[in-house]
């Protein structure tokens, strides 16, 4: 493996180990030696890529938004309620998620931006509803930015509430829950008959994602981590 | 004033103070000399109500639910609504809404049960529907129990949301959307037509509970009280 892979590699894995240290104990009570502990490294490894735990958690945070994605559909609006499903997928299962998730719900009087998060998601979210609209799947009388910060609002209490009873299991039901109430009231009647609501989609799309992920890594292709950080950009 | 009746306020400005402090530094952060200096009593009088942080982490989280109440309407879905915009209010001005609302989303290990008030307050809306649908007001497909659980979940994260970028300012105009966003599933069509969502409604109910509130100590009645005790128990 050359240099810079390696330490890509690492990098990583220190994430990782760090999200679920943060997941687990909440930024205030994770330590680095813990993270160190579980991500198998050195500490001059860790203060390589990271000099302090705060830059370690703003990472978690940054690392999350890079990872939001949705597959292209037909149905623009599908995309919306694909963005909830693959997310609660993620919430359940994937490390960097469940870390970011804590840290952007902690009110912690650190220097974290626990902002980021919720304004990455709520730009990404309009910038969906907006493009449904312009193809008329949207009522008219929807206001976009209202409606996806009460997506990105309500999804970050449902998953809350998740968590505390069910360690993230049911959250896929209560966010199918939440689009069976609200999608009646912002997609035009023709298309809310065709958008598909099932909580197993979830899990699917993330296959997906993950398979197209590898194949465009193949080609030395960027294309993800770039549409992440121009919508890191474009948070206000 | 009697003795007991100097025990009972003492305890209320211990727990004012508690709930302020819980609210600005979240439960690991906050201290007991904090606590003491702005509630204005000695230690003493502290430990004597509450034998440790966490007993007045609990109490704040029980008074809490203690104060949940809305004024009886012709329409019973109204005071579903009524209860969110109250609270959205209470949120922004009531110091034991805005203490047990961090400490209830809090994930710290300490020994906090951070279900109790979700479960309360679900059982509460569960209520409410379940009487709005026998008499007619909800519509045949809404299971109350989802729409309950909904409800109180996105509550929970729209008022995060809302503390982050306006301590609350806009929780109102937020909880207004998600009405008219949920409301056209929830309600048949003509008790939608008649239910009032402004979001100016909560400082309205707010001022009615609390004088019809006074009015009932100087009868020496206990009916809210007894009705939020009774609540708690009903919490599964």
């Amino acid at each position: 493996m050359a240099r810079q892979d390696r330490a890509i590699r690492t990098r990583r894995v220190i994430l990782e180990a760090a999200a679920s240290v943060f997941d687990e104990l909440g930024f205030d009570r994770a330590t680095i030696a813990e993270i160190l502990a579980r991500a198998g490294v050195t500490k001059g490894a860790l203060y390589f890529h990271f000099p302090s735990k705060e830059d370690l958690a703003l990472a978690v945070l940054h690392e999350q938004v890079l990872d939001i994605a949705v597959r292209p559909q037909q149905i623009k609006l599908q995309e919306f309620v694909d963005a909830g499903q693959i997310l609660a997928y993620r919430l359940r299962h994937d490390a960097i998620q469940r870390g970011a998730a804590r840290l952007a719900i902690e009110q912690g009087s650190n220097h974290l931006d626990r902002k980021q998060s919720m304004s990455a998601w709520s730009s990404f979210v309009e910038g969906l509803l907006k493009e449904a609209k312009a193809r008329g799947e949207v009522m008219e009388s929807v206001n976009v930015r209202d409606t996806a910060e009460l997506f990105v609002g309500a999804f970050a209490g449902l998953q809350m509430m998740s968590k505390a009873f069910s360690d993230q299991g049911d959250l896929s039901h209560r966010l199918t829950v939440f689009f069976e109430h609200t999608l009646p009231t912002i997609a035009v009647p023709a298309i809310l008959a065709k958008l598909k609501l099932d909580p197993e989609r979830g899990a699917q799309l993330d296959a997906e994602l993950r398979s197209q992920a590898d194949g465009e890594d193949a080609d030395g292709g960027e294309d993800a981590a770039e549409a992440g950080a121009a919508l890191l950009d474009a948070a206000p």
